[in-house]
């Protein structure tokens, strides 16, 4: 369906800015396929020429298995991006926090990039990259206290927009925040009507989406499995903050 | 973030399900990506052996420009199925309603499978096989009323659950139809578990995610554009009635 609603939204005769939006979005080894899929529909929508970037142009795993190619290595991103775009999961995240090519490379392209914005743990590359220092920001509930150390202020929502970070709460924000982004590009209209092609009216079937509504005991259990990945986490957020 | 997660939710200590659950979903050309990947990700959540499915091992194309591998042939395909799933992407399911190696195959596969599922305009395609008759079903808001032509009752819900044909609303719909048939098969607080590592609290930007809400300009424009692609979907549920 998207494919063709996205021309037939190109083509269509209401007035609609004709520019295609330059959108580069970073993959990378154990990322969450669903971290980049939300918004890179939504922008797939807004009229985007869209790069998935790498280091190379070699595949790279994600959590479902499905394997990604980047259309564009780092060598050969272009400038004036309208939005640089950082994806989460959490053990692909801690590896890029200590992957200076790649922090290096996100803080110069920020430099000029519009929007520079993530979504779930893309935050804390982000955050290690510099870019967070003095914004406010979030990221997945389990690790977004984590931000403050890097210098941003940490605020408990899903979408946060700061001047032009623009930063998602975990995975499933990403619908969320792409339709924020694709707003602040292309107007309040046009995201309204990528929401409705979308049919997004979202009715979990479950009240469990945030640690406040989940409760303690799935919380508990979440976090246990989870503590050594955070720890990492930990770990490279305050080597980060002594670099910055 | 969801691989660890899912390995985690295998080993840990409380007391869950152990047996992996087998789940097939179809791929097909000029699929809509975010369709797959929401359930995806949730039965991946859930311990699922995933089966992408296709005639043969060739890269599909996707709304999104993501071309996809199949990992399973139609002719490899397991028996004994907890899950058959078909995606949508309006293009894609009016060439698969017209594809009887294709409806055969979800026909067979239906017979044993425990949940046959569908998100966004794979229900067209379930209509087209024959497998929704004599069952509340929905779809995408802009075809739903196509599959009362193929024998079905049209709910206009998110996700419409008919004993074991479990079927969503468009694209987004697929998060929350992922989350209902993991509680049917894991049990609810196992769904709920999926739901706080996704983070799934969803609040859209803006109202704008169904026909009621959206108003009256944007679904008129919406239609106008889909008109083409509508019809033809309409003209091949009229074929598929006269073989039903």
């Amino acid at each position: 369906m998207a494919a063709a609603a996205a021309a037939a939204l190109q083509d269509g005769a209401t007035a609609q800015p004709s520019k295609k939006l330059r959108v580069a979005m970073l993959i990378h080894p154990d990322m969450v396929l669903l971290d980049l899929v939300g918004p890179q529909t939504v922008f797939s929508l807004s009229v985007a020429e869209i790069h998935l970037l790498w280091k190379e142009r070699a595949f790279v795993t994600t959590d479902v298995g499905v394997p990604l190619m980047p259309t564009t290595t780092f060598a050969d991103c272009p400038e004036d991006l309208d939005v640089l775009f950082v994806p989460g999961g959490l053990k692909g995240s801690v590896a890029l926090m200590q992957d200076r090519s790649v922090l290096d490379f996100l803080a110069r392209k920020a430099e000029t990039a519009r929007f520079v914005t993530s979504v779930c743990t893309g935050a804390l590359v982000l955050g290690a990259a510099g870019l967070l220092r003095g914004y406010r920001a979030t990221s997945h509930w389990y690790v977004r206290d984590l931000l403050a150390l890097m210098g941003a202020t940490v605020v408990p929502e899903r979408v946060v927009v700061d001047r032009n970070r623009i930063t998602g709460g975990g995975v499933t924000a990403g619908i969320d925040a792409g339709l924020t982004i694709a707003a602040q590009l292309r107007g309040e209209d046009y995201a309204k009507r990528v929401q409705l092609v979308l049919e997004y009216e979202p009715k979990p079937p479950f009240d469990a989406g945030s640690p406040e509504r989940a409760g303690e005991a799935l919380v508990s259990d979440v976090l246990q499995r989870r503590s050594a990945l955070i720890e990492a986490a930990r770990v490279q957020a305050l080597e980060a903050s002594k670099r910055l």
